[in-house]
């Protein structure tokens, strides 16, 4: 078994609205000093041994990354 | 300016759902040795230097993360 990371972004050129709403609420609350906030997903997958990287990037490619406005990147984790 | 990620992930002992439904569309699409998958929240925070560790953990846990069911780690990157 082997523990799998996906970290999935939305790409640079795009707004992130639950973003700028996070930065207004900072604000708002009284914590200075943050100039922006992205926020994506993190998926951590339990994978067999035989899952290979190649098919690691299928599954992130194909189901959990919308490639139109997300980036993604895998890391193995042990 | 430095830069922040907060990995916010439902609690060990929380049912995850999405990660669930995400299990059962990889066997239907063909991938095979996937046994788990849980989904959380990757936040990227743009901050000064002046915004200290204590402050991160504050914001954190106080506007990114439900502690009811969920656990986050703060990590530094640059």
């Amino acid at each position: 078994m082997a523990r799998v990371v996906v970290d999935v972004m939305p790409k640079a050129e795009i707004l992130d609205p639950q973003g700028q709403a996070i930065v207004g609420a900072l604000g708002r609350l009284g914590f200075a000093g943050v100039a922006d906030v992205r926020q994506g997903k993190r998926f951590e997958l339990e994978v067999d041994d035989s899952v290979d990287d190649a098919t690691l990037e299928r599954i992130a490619e194909e189901l959990l990354t919308n490639m139109v406005i997300e980036n993604f990147i895998v890391s193995r984790v042990s």
